[in-house]
């Protein structure tokens, strides 16, 4: 158990002095600033949020904009995926890659207008990265970050507080989908989506100087369903095979690594950042692949936050890249970054810092 | 006081174990990885370090290697400081910019080969700055990280102790300098440098196994000297002027605004990112500059890592952006990133969260 030590270097949150208030009781650092990691109470955070409804300072998703005439063209050259029926109000979940392939970061991208987009960013400097290719091809397009600061409202109930504030128009927003309003004067972005698979909303507060006054509408209004404060959940997040990029990935990882083929189309031209080479990674095969792996014993093993070996028969075939104790499937559990040699069934041995272990590997997501 | 939960996403350094084993309490993350802060006795560190010798675990300070044909020109592109007459064996300080000469990182610059180069960074994706440059402008180079963890040993008897180790040809090395050597079949460069003005060396492990091991050898050979455990020293760098990009900068800070001026050349091609816009800054003349700022009071006042604003007669002129309690001149004192209309002995007034403070402007460094 270590100190984190404040620094100008990590921004905080609007929502920091609410999160305090809130009796929050470990951080992170994600993009540069604190993140929220804990209440305090793990067992009761979690239960929270897949049976009831938790509010969480996810500021740190923070947003690269692009505006201005070649805004939609800069977001065709980042994004790997096909934007050009992509529209207003809608988000779409994108794999920036360099252009060797490589993942740089796994944002939604929202389009706000045909002239402002957004990345909501995992956790790399992917400002200074827009701006690079923007300069460098000449395009008229300003990239910066608006004053923008997501709220997530997640866990099955979040529907019912978020219509407590918004109105029902809100149960029709499919995922990802979006709509601007603002509630008693603070001005938001509304979009259906969270790093978690218990359903939920965010709210971009689109005024830093509110973060306090949102935290406190959404945790007034959610008093009927027990709303509580809560973080981006390690263990809901690995049942529920959600990516944590920088966590599960490394500097050589491409999209097809990690489960998101699916959002990457191979009949882009040349101009969009990876294209090629992602042509020619489908083509040949990526080398690894990303699995399920549930661990033998019957109690929760220490983690460390460090990846772990993985072999079969004695030869090093990937990574365990996260562990936890699955509440609900009362197994320890975590990805696997692994060899495209082994596949789901597959017994392994994983190097705990305890020693080794078996494993068997299975599809994501473990629920 | 909150913790820092441990994640995948935040590298440890090979030093890590070391560090635990030597009483570590605290850390901040820099680059994505864990950067200690502390062992727990902030006034015996800060004393060892102006007095005697420490060792840091500065693995964070991540290493950019360029490498190839095309090497040294990639480095001119990314560095608006004339590198024409750089030797091997020489570091530079230099001031990354982007194309509007806004400063995204202060690293050092180690010339290896004429096509090896790395860049010591500061806390932004670097790699990724220079991948997007090398592969818009068609170069031939390979930008990618090496094993390189540094290791510094800092304070004014460092010198007596890195001496015992390497021999006494590390005395004739001057600021900047560096050679690569070896100790105990441990490949490092040795270079004399650091991020503190009390004199010291900084060992580039370059195998991340032997992390333990060089940490111990300095120990050993430190023990006639007493040495210690310690980590950058937040008083001694702003006593010192030292910049922490980041910390002190925000998004539109440029190097004429922290006193980098001396290391940027303004009669480099175009070609040069930010060579342009670093001209017209220079000739319109800079908005801010910074200063240090003396404050009211005889003991110290808390701070909270956040920048506090300055005002002169009620009107906002700047920020202080950091602030200690200095022990040797007894004052609370920190940096202020302030308008060009003030200047050294002006009289202000700083917003802390206990109230508004009077303080004087002075000139950089405080000692």
């Amino acid at each position: 158990m270590f100190t984190i030590t404040p620094t100008a270097r990590h921004r905080r949150s609007p929502y920091y002095e609410a999160t305090v208030a809130a009796g929050v009781t470990g951080f992170s650092t994600y993009n540069k600033m604190l993140l929220p990691s804990g209440y305090g109470d793990p067992e009761g955070e979690y239960w929270r949020l897949i049976k009831g409804v938790q509010q969480w300072d996810v500021a740190a998703q923070r947003q690269v904009q692009l505006t201005g005439p070649d805004a939609a063209r800069l977001a065709q050259i980042l994004a790997p995926r096909d934007l050009s029926k992509c529209v207003e109000g809608r988000g779409k979940y994108v794999a920036l890659c360099d252009h060797n392939g490589t993942l740089l970061n796994d944002p939604v991208l929202l389009k706000l207008a045909d002239d402002r987009f957004w990345f909501s960013i995992a956790d790399s400097d992917m400002l200074y990265w827009a701006r690079a290719i923007a300069a460098e091809r000449g395009l008229s397009v300003t990239v910066d970050e608006p004053d923008v600061s997501p709220l997530a409202v997640q866990g099955p109930l979040a529907e019912d507080v978020i219509a407590s504030i918004f109105g029902d128009w809100i149960r029709d927003l499919k995922l990802f989908w979006f709509r601007e309003t603002e509630i008693g004067g603070i001005p938001v972005i509304l979009a259906r989506s969270g790093w978690s698979k218990q359903g939920g909303f965010e709210l971009y507060l689109m005024d830093g100087s509110k973060g306090m006054a949102l935290w406190n509408i959404v945790r007034e209004a959610g008093r009927s369903w027990d709303i509580g404060p809560g973080s981006p959940n390690h263990i809901e997040r690995i049942e529920s095979g959600l990516l944590s990029w920088g966590g599960d990935t490394d500097d050589r990882t491409n999209p097809f690594e990690v489960r998101m083929e699916r959002y990457v189309d191979l009949d882009l031209p040349d101009s969009v950042i990876g294209a090629k080479a992602l042509r020619q990674i489908s083509a040949s095969g990526p080398a690894r692949w990303q699995l399920g792996v549930i661990l033998e014993g019957e109690k929760p093993y220490e983690t460390n936050g460090v990846w772990a070996e993985i072999s079969a028969n004695g030869v090093f075939v990937g990574h365990m890249t996260n562990l936890t104790w699955s509440r609900r499937m009362g197994h320890n559990i975590g990805f696997a970054l692994i060899s495209r040699q082994c596949a789901s069934g597959d017994v392994l041995e994983i190097a705990l810092p305890s020693g080794l272990v078996s494993g068997t590997l299975t599809e994501l997501p473990f629920l």
